[in-house]
C-alpha cells in the first residue's frame, strides 16, 4: 500500500478520533529514535472515539527524502492500544505517525450482522449501507468503482431484505471497501515521530583499540602506518570488525607529558595522543612520525582488505602549539593575565592541553571547523568516530555537527566516550551518537550487572542507547582485572561480548593480561602506552595470551544472531550471586543463546539456575539441549531448574546455544 | 520575587544548558494540569549541561491574564534533578516553565574554594572573579550596584591574594551575587506548561442527588421546585454541599417510558427527565410541572441559604418533541426513510431520544448553541454541572465548552457521567472536566479497591483525574448493596466518603436502604424513580434510615482536611482479605486518618493490620493512639501491627483519627 494520503492539520470540530501516546517516542518527539537498515519499528497508540462506532487506521511512514508516505495496517490490541509495523530499508531518517477515522461502513456491517442476529432488519437499515457504498465507489476507480456501485445498486433493489442482508456481509464487499475509507474525517496524530537508520555495524560491533606507534618490535623506535599493515592479520584474526586507533595528529611539546604521567618528559618520550597539535598541524594532519596521509590511505584501505574498519578517535581539545591557538585566539578562555585558559579541575591542572571555548561569540565559526574536522577524515576514507570526552562538549553542537554529517554520509558512525552521570550520558544518545561508553567497567556483581543493563537494554533508552562495554581501556585497569588474574579477563570478556552488541577491548594489554597499575587504587596502566611507545609486535608473540579464546567469543557472536542485539536481553534467576544468568534470541527462537558467568575468579561456583523456560522457547516440563560453544559440551536441561558448576581455572562461563528437540515419526531429531 | 523576564526562544548555540522531563506535565503538555485555589504546584525537571560548570535556575509562573512572570527558586535534589513549587491563587489558568543557565560565578567560588584549599590561588584568580562581579554590577542598580563595583574594585587591588579570596567567598556578595545572574545565555524549557485552577469544591464535594419531583407526601402529586425547599434542611442536616437534580426540562411526549422502563405508559406517568423537550421548551425550559423559572431562582437562593449549591444534570439529547428536532432537523442524523435516526446499541432501540449528530455540517452552530445551554444556567445562578453522557459526544467539542464556560466563569465545575473504558474517561476528564464518575460501584474486593485507586490518585493520571465516588446512582444498584443488607450500605458509604475527596449518594433510596432490583441480574431499581414519582416526602420519615450515619461520616469528612484530597491516598496491608485499610494525611501530619473497613457485610471480620507508621507521622516503635470516629473508642495502637475486628451488625469501619502522643516534662499528652 503506497498512496498519496498526507497527515494534515485538524481544525474540523468532526475530527472526532483522538491519538494518544504514540510509541516509540523519545522526549515527546523532540530526539528520534534508532533502528539499523531492515530492522522493524512497531509503533503503538491509544486510538479512539467518543461513542461506539467503529474505527480504522493506518500507520504511516516515510524517509525525509521521499514525498509520499507509505501506509500499513494497524490493528487493535485491546483497551484502545493499536499496533502496526513497518521496517527501514534505507540509511538517513524517517518519520512516521498514525492516522484514523470513524468507518461509518465497518459500523454498519456490525450493527447489520447484530439485526440480522435479532431478526430486525428493515429495508432502511440495507439502505443505509448503500449510501455508504455508492460513496465509496464515488472514491474507488476502474473494476472497484463499478463493481461498488453495482453493489450499491443490488443493496438497494433486491426486494428481500434478509437477502440483500447477508449479501451485504459478504467478505469480498469488505475487502473492496476497506480499500476505499472515508478519510475526509481522518485524525492524524500531531506528532511525526522520526527514526534515524544507521547500517548494521551501529548495532553490532567488536573493537580493537591499537595504540599505531607501538606497532614495533623495538620500543625505541616510534612505529608508522606502515608497519601497522603487518598487525592486521593478527586483529582480523582474533575476528575484531572495528579497528580503533587512538589520535593520529601531531603531538603538542609544550608541558608534554612523559612516561607514566611525569611533568618532565625525556627528549624521546612521544607525548600523549590526546594533546593534539603541533607546528606540524592540528587536526586534520597525521602525526609525522606515523607517517604521510598516502600512507593513512593505505592502511585505511588495507584494513579493509581484512574486514576491519578503521576508527579514528575524535578528541576537541588542543595543545598550546596546536595552530588554533594563533589563528584563532577567540575559540578559547583568556585568562584575566592574557594566558589562554588550559585546562582544569581545581586543584587539578592539565597544562598540555587548552579546551575549546563554546561560549565564544565566534562559536558559529568554530562549530563549522569543527565539523569540517569530521568531513576531513570522512573524505580519507573513515566512517566510525570514537568521540573523546564528548560530554564536556554543548549538547548542541553534537546534535548539530552529527547530523551535518550525517546529511552528507549516512553511514557514519559515531561512539559517545562519556563516562558521567547517567542523564548527560542520556543526552549524547539522544542527540545522535550511534553508541554510548558505559558504566560496564565497574560493573561487577550480578545484581550491579543486572541492574545496570536492565536500565541500558530496555523501555525508551534502548530507542536511543546502544551500550558499547569495554573490559578495559587506555585509561581504565578496573580493580577486577588487576585482582582476578586470568580468569578475570575471561570473564569481563564473555559479559561485555555477550551482555550488549557493541564491545571493544584496549589491546593487546588485554588479551596478554596485563594488569599492573601505575600505583595501588590507581586505575591508570603502569608504564601506559598513553605516555610511551611499548614494543606491541614484540608482546603478541609473548605465551599466555587470551587471542585465542577472544577469537572464539567473537566468532561464537558473529555466528549466533541472537547476540547482536541488546533489546531481546533477559535475566534469569541463579541461586548462588557469584552466578549471573541471561539469554538472547532471535524473534523467532531460531537462535537462543543462554549465558552463565562465575563472577568469582577464584573459586569454583555452581548453583541451580532457574530460568524461565518460554525465554528460550522451551516449557517448564520440556528437556532441551544446553550446548556449550565454548566447551563444546553438551547437557541435556530439563524445564526451569538446572545445576551448573563453572570452575574459573578452566572457563568461567558457559555460553549455550539452546537446541529444542522435535518429536518426528520415528525419533528424535536436534533443531540446530 | 516578581521580574519581568520572559522565556525566550534558544536559538543561540552558546545555550549551554537544557531542560528535559519537566513535570507534572500531561501528554506532552498536550492538557493542563488541575490544582484548587490555594494549592501548590511542585515542578522537578532534568535540568543539566555539558562540562563541570555549576548551574542556577528559576521555576517561572504566571497567571494567563498577567503579563509578568513570576520566578522562585528551584534546588538540585540529585541526579541532575531540580525542584521548585510556587503556589496558585486565583481562578483560571497558570502556565509555567523552567529557566537556568550556567552560573560562572557560582563556578567560580566554587573552584576558588578548592584553589585555596590546596593553597594555589594566583592573581588571575581572584581577577576573574572581579570580572564576573563588576559585570554584575552593570546588571544591578541603587545600593547593589555601588556595593557589587565596590566589592569588584577592592578583589582587584588588595595586593594579599588569600585575604582577597577569603573576602570573595564571603556570604554576603553571594547573596547579592544571587540577584544579579547573567541570564544572557539562559535556557527556559521549551515547553510552556498548563495549570487549571479550580475552587476548593472541584476537590472536595459531597453529593446527594435527588428528584425534585418526588418531594411530595403523595406519588400522585408532581412536585415543583418550591416543595423542594423543605427538604433543604434535611439534605443540609446530612452535611452535603452539592444538591444535584436531574435534568429539570420539559419531559417529551413521544414513546415515553412508563413504570418500570415499560414501553406504554399509564397517562399520568411523568416519563423520564432524561428524554428532554416538549411542546413547552427544550434545554433552556424548566418543567411547567417543576414550576416557573423565577422559582427555580428562588429555590438556587434557598439552597444556598442552607449551605447547598445546586447542580444540574446536562443531557445533550433530545425527545422527539424537542423544538431542535423542528428547527433544527440538520442537527440530527436522517434515516434514508426519511426518519430521524433514534439512539440505538443494536438490537436495542431507544425510541424516546434522538442524539444529536456531531458530524453535521453544521456542527459550530451545533457547538454554541450547547454551550449557550449552559451559559442559560450559569445566568440563573447554577455553578456546578453533572454531564449525562459525555463520552458519546466528540471530546473536542468538550474541550471546547468547558473552555468557553471557564473564560466567563472560571469557577463552574463540571463533573462527567462516563461510565466506559478507562481511556475514554481519562481523556474526558483531560479535556477538562473537574471530578470524573468511577468504576468505584463495581469495585468491591479488597484488591480491586486497591488496585483501582491505586491508578486514579497516582502519577499522572491523579494530576487531571478527580475520582467522584457515588455507591449508588438512579441506574446502578449494585449487587452488593442488592445482598449486603444495611452493613453493605454502611460499608460503601464509608469507602466512597473516604477513599476519595468526592463522593456522591443518589437519595433517599441509599440513607433508606432500598436495595430491591427490577429482576434478578438487573441493577436497575425496581420502581425506579426515572419513570416514576416517589413520596419521598413520606419515605424519608421511614425508621431505619441510615441518615445520623450518614451525618457523622460527613461530619468526619469536614472536621479532617486529610479526608479533602485524592493524592495522599495510601494502602496498608491487613492479614484478611476482607479487611481494606488505608491512611490519608495532611502534608505537615497535623492531620491524619486511618481506615479499615470490614467488606464482608454478613460475619464478624478481624485480622492484623501492618501499616507503615512513616506514613502516620510515628514510628514502627511509637505507642500511638487510634481514636474511632465513628464509635469514639480509642485504642492505644503500637508500630505496624495492630489487631481489629469489625462486626458489620455494629459497624462496618473505623476511621480512625491518629492522635500520637508527645511526651512532656511531667507526663504524657497526646496530639489533637
Amino acid at each position: 500500500m503506497a498512496k498519496k494520503e498526507r497527515p494534515a492539520a485538524q481544525s474540523d470540530g468532526r475530527n472526532r478520533v483522538v491519538i494518544e501516546r504514540m510509541d516509540p517516542r523519545i522526549d515527546c518527539g523532540r530526539f528520534p529514535i534508532k533502528r539499523v537498515v531492515g530492522e522493524p519499528v512497531t509503533v503503538e497508540a491509544d486510538v479512539f472515539a467518543d461513542g461506539h462506532d467503529a474505527i480504522s487506521g493506518l500507520l504511516l511512514h516515510r524517509h525525509i527524502r521521499d514525498e509520499e508516505w507509505a501506509e500499513s495496517a494497524i490493528e487493535h490490541i485491546g483497551n484502545d492500544r493499536w499496533r502496526g509495523t513497518f521496517q527501514v530499508l534505507k540509511l538517513g531518517e524517517y518519520e512516521y505517525s498514525i492516522q484514523a477515522w470513524i468507518d461509518h461502513f465497518k459500523t454498519w456491517r456490525r450493527d447489520l450482522r447484530k439485526r440480522l442476529d435479532a431478526g430486525q432488519v428493515e429495508p432502511a437499515d440495507v439502505q443505509m449501507g448503500a449510501e455508504l457504498i455508492d460513496a465509496a465507489s464515488g472514491r474507488a476507480s476502474g473494476a472497484d468503482k463499478k463493481a461498488l456501485a453495482d453493489w450499491a445498486s443490488s443493496l438497494a433493489t433486491i426486494p428481500n431484505r434478509l437477502e440483500a442482508a447477508n449479501l451485504a456481509l459478504s467478505a469480498e464487499l469488505a475487502a473492496i471497501m476497506d480499500r476505499y475509507p472515508d478519510r475526509s474525517l481522518a485524525t492524524t496524530a500531531g506528532e511525526r515521530l522520526r527514526v534515524v537508520v544507521e547500517r548494521e555495524r551501529a548495532r553490532f560491533s567488536s573493537w580493537y583499540e591499537f595504540f599505531p606507534r607501538s606497532c614495533t618490535p623495538d620500543a625505541s623506535r616510534h612505529a608508522t602506518l606502515a608497519d601497522c599493515v603487518s598487525i592486521l592479520p593478527y586483529v582480523a584474526g582474533m575476528g575484531f570488525d572495528v579497528f580503533y586507533l587512538p589520535p593520529v595528529h601531531p603531538v603538542g611539546r609544550t608541558h608534554r607529558k612523559g612516561k607514566n604521567n611525569t611533568l618532565v618528559p625525556a627528549r624521546k618520550d612521544p607525548g600523549s595522543p590526546w594533546a593534539i597539535g603541533a607546528d606540524t598541524g592540528g587536526h586534520t594532519a597525521l602525526n609525522p612520525d606515523l607517517g604521510t596521509l598516502e600512507q593513512f590511505d593505505q592502511f585505511v584501505a588495507e584494513a579493509a582488505q581484512s574486514g576491519l574498519e578503521v576508527a579514528l578517535d575524535i578528541a576537541f581539545q588542543c595543545s598550546p602549539d596546536h595552530p588554533y591557538v594563533k589563528a584563532h585566539p577567540e575559540w578559547f578562555q583568556h585568562r584575566p593575565d592574557g594566558a589562554i585558559q588550559y585546562a582544569e579541575n581545581p586543584p587539578k591542572k592539565y597544562e598540555d592541553i587548552y579546551p575549546f571555548n563554546f561560549e565564544t561569540s565566534d562559536w558559529k565559526a568554530l562549530w563549522e571547523e569543527l565539523r569540517d574536522v569530521f568531513l576531513f577524515w570522512v573524505d580519507h576514507g573513515v566512517r566510525i568516530f570514537r568521540v573523546d570526552n564528548p560530554h564536556t562538549k554543548p549538547f548542541a553542537f553534537w546534535e548539530w555537527v552529527i547530523s551535518e554529517i550525517r546529511q552528507r554520509n549516512p553511514g557514519v558512525i559515531f561512539l559517545s566516550e562519556a563516562f558521567t552521570r547517567p542523564k548527560v550520558m542520556y543526552r549524547l544518545a539522544k542527540a545522535g551518537f550511534s553508541q554510548s561508553y558505559t558504566y560496564f567497567p565497574w560493573r561487577n556483581t550480578s545484581w550491579e550487572l543486572r541492574q545496570y543493563h536492565d536500565v541500558v537494554t530496555r523501555g525508551e533508552i534502548a530507542e536511543y542507547f546502544r551500550p558499547n562495554s569495554w573490559p578495559n581501556t587506555p585509561d581504565i585497569l578496573p580493580e577486577y582485572l588487576q585482582t582476578g588474574g586470568r580468569p578475570a579477563f575471561m570473564t569481563r570478556l564473555v559479559l561485555a561480548a555477550t551482555l550488549t552488541a557493541n564491545y571493544g577491548i584496549y589491546g593487546p594489554a588485554f588479551e596478554l593480561v596485563e594488569n599492573v597499575p601505575r600505583e595501588p587504587g590507581s586505575e591508570e596502566y603502569l608504564d601506559s602506552e598513553k605516555y610511551e611507545i611499548r614494543a606491541r609486535l614484540a608482546d603478541i608473540e609473548k605465551p599466555g595470551s587470551l587471542k585465542d579464546f577472544v577469537a572464539l567469543i567473537n566468532r561464537i557472536r558473529r555466528e549466533n544472531p541472537a547476540l547482536q542485539s541488546d533489546r531481546n536481553l533477559v535475566f534469569h534467576n541463579a541461586d548462588n550471586p557469584e552466578l549471573i544468568c541471561y539469554s538472547k534470541r532471535t524473534h523467532d527462537f531460531s537462535n537462543v543463546i543462554l549465558v552463565v558467568v562465575n563472577l568469582d575468579p577464584h573459586h569454583v561456583q555452581s548453583g541451580w539456575l532457574d530460568v524461565n523456560p518460554r525465554e528460550l522457547g522451551t516449557s517448564s516440563q520440556a528437556d532441551y539441549q544446553a550446548h556449550d560453544l565454548i566447551s563444546g559440551g553438551r547437557y541435556l536441561f530439563h524445564g526451569r531448574n538446572n545445576f551448573v558448576v563453572l570452575d574459573p581455572s578452566k572457563a568461567p562461563a558457559h555460553v549455550f546455544r539452546i537446541r529444542r528437540r522435535v518429536r518426528t515419526e520415528q525419533d528424535f531429531e536436534y533443531y540446530l
